[in-house]
């Protein structure tokens, strides 16, 4: 069972090897509240989950440690277990997909951890974990559904109250519930005043769904950017502890969370995953009743694919009506690209790259098509180079 | 007069408004020694500029400050100014050149600071600059040649003394030379063995060049992608502070900068602008002798414009073996591109895109190119995969 005193347990043994991140004023966030971030990606393997994953291997009898843990994930877990394991001394397994990206991979094995590529999709390196664990005696290490790993999250929480102690809302990334469920129940125990907001994806919203229908349900599929996040069934444990001391758990899709991971970038600095940003994702686009309150985002984890990174740097510049794609019709004649060009330098526009394509089924033989990636202001400015192009008489297609 | 006192005096006026930027301890860099990071891109701003700006402008006479300051810079210099009039509570203007990325713009107008667009270049903006000075009576500020500023920045100096008192070396980025004499005047004064070394761009060696020829130079032009340190001539008093404190002046390439902006992204989570990463560039590429030593590395800024660093990223990547554009000529007859992807897939690597063509003015009229970019481990995957190719066969290209 979780208790106040594990989680001050907890606290105290990961003091010597986790870091206690720097709480981060941004108030550009929403400039309606007082945001401050809590950037555990930052923490040492670029995540929250180093803490939970060591304090429950810090808590194995000997004889468990001597035989060695095993875990089964892609991501942040599995590096949380190898580094937890490696500083405890232990040997850790962690099982992986054999077509997992290979930053993943190599990460993983850079914490001290043994890798097992299982060939298959997630579920066959599941089962291969749970066949070695019972083969050869190794723990499993929950990624989220154990006492010790919530209690391990939930020093986050008692970091949170010393380091903001007036703060009035606490908004956290939700997938297995194991971060949020340590955190509520460390916060609502020492100040039930405190909100505690969860978030999740809207392609991923198993915790959402089991609340409100009071049940565990599990979601047949699950699709988003945040990775971290995307799990179909939250655990006993956490949709237990969810249900108790949460306030509420709102959903971000995947351009909400886009943006966010871009304004990071852009006004932090800080380079968070699709899971670690959901939280500032809800306080920018309002999804919480936080407006004029001192609220703190958890932002969980920073492990993200450097080339999703480039994918979602452009699409988080579109959505916010910082870059377009300007396509127009042209007939093939001199002087046509020199027209449009002006019109874009004029309203002060800046070219990042132009495609000139004379084809295309659908139009005229005589027609090509100029494509155009520009740098814009904001939304509005891009409508006014549109309506000017047209009114120069251009066949704006997009 | 730079003095200890005025650093000093410099650190308690700044105390209120600036960040005290945590200190990250960052193994990974190096293996070969203990670095921290003093991470000063997430200074207000994005840089460390505020400091010296902000304590400039509180030292100005009450008549001066009812004038208003006024500053030419399109980076990070232009958003220290800005924020630090605003928060003395006077009026800025910063003259930038007309086509100055826009995200700088709007940044500079978000500090509060009135911006004026100049037609040209930044000489342009400069000599507008001076124009407004003789006219209106602002106090122009300047980057990097001013006591006060030198002070300001040197306030960072001091919390790297009290941070890691045991600290053995500093590296600092270096362009007019603000932010390294600062540093190394106060760290020298409290504590002269500790080492303070600087770090340029091969592309703008200016500081490198004057003291390797004890009198100030001028370069005709500079280039890297470090553009927050591409400065054509130090300052006379950052000239001989940096003759006198600092031990030695070395140089990166965009190559090794870019490598030092992906390995702060991926490691350690920070988003470095290019002149912000120069420092853990020398670190990394063993620039310096630090080997067994405790080190601190100033990341300066972050101020990356986004578009940016998605190339710098793509660059990073093939400069470190993780990315491969392969390009194999293929005769034009069926089951070429099962055969070359085969090998890749046995090769273990993944497949990013794939671009074929047929064409090309050298090739063989049945000939086509396939141009296939992978994901790689290090460089000798890289050589792996082109070795099996030429083995089976194929024509690579590169």
């Amino acid at each position: 069972m979780i208790t106040l005193d594990k989680i001050y347990h907890a606290s105290l043994v990961l003091k010597e090897v986790i870091r206690r991140t720097d709480l981060i004023y941004a108030p550009q966030i929403n400039p309606g509240c007082e945001i401050y971030l809590k950037p555990e990606n930052l923490q040492l393997t670029g995540s929250f989950k180093v803490r939970g994953a060591y304090y429950k291997i810090s808590q194995l009898s000997d004889e468990e440690k001597s035989r060695g843990v095993i875990a089964c994930s892609a991501g942040n877990h599995a590096q949380g277990v190898a580094l937890g394991a490696t500083k405890n001394g232990i040997k850790s397994l962690i099982c992986l997909p054999a077509g997992a990206p290979i930053s993943k991979v190599e990460a993983t094995k850079k914490y001290g951890a043994e890798v097992c590529l299982v060939d298959g999709v997630y579920d066959d390196a599941y089962q291969k974990a749970l066949q070695l664990k019972e083969e050869r005696g190794y723990t499993f290490v929950h990624p989220f559904d154990d006492d010790d790993v919530i209690a391990g999250q939930g020093s986050i929480g008692l970091e949170l109250l010393d380091q903001l102690p007036d703060v009035e809302a606490i908004i956290v990334p939700v997938g297995g519930g194991g971060l949020i469920s340590g955190v509520a129940f460390a916060v609502k125990a020492l100040n039930p005043n405190i909100k505690v907001y969860g978030v999740q994806a809207v392609g991923a919203p198993s915790m959402v769904q089991s609340i409100a229908h009071k049940h565990i349900e599990r979601l047949p599929a699950v699709k988003t950017i945040a990775d971290g996040i995307a799990v179909k069934e939250p655990g006993k444990n956490t949709f237990d502890i969810c249900s108790k001391y949460v306030d509420d758990i709102v959903t971000v899709s995947d351009d909400e969370i886009s943006t966010a991971i871009l304004s990071l970038i852009e006004q932090q600095k800080l380079v968070a995953e699709g899971a670690g940003a959901v939280a500032v994702a809800a306080a920018m686009f309002n999804k919480l009743p936080i407006k004029g309150k001192k609220v703190i985002c958890l932002v969980s984890g920073g492990n993200i694919d450097v080339t999703i990174l480039s994918r979602v740097i452009n699409r988080g510049l579109q959505k916010s009506g910082r870059s377009y794609v300007l396509t127009v019709e042209l007939l093939d004649r001199p002087g046509q690209l020199v027209g449009v060009t002006s019109i874009i330098a004029r309203m002060g526009a800046n070219v990042i790259s132009v495609h000139h394509e004379r084809a295309g089924k659908t139009t005229d033989i005589n027609a090509c098509y100029l494509q155009v990636v520009l740098e814009t202001r904001n939304q509005e400015h891009i409508d006014n180079i549109r309506e000017e192009l047209i009114r120069s008489g251009y066949h704006v297609i997009s």
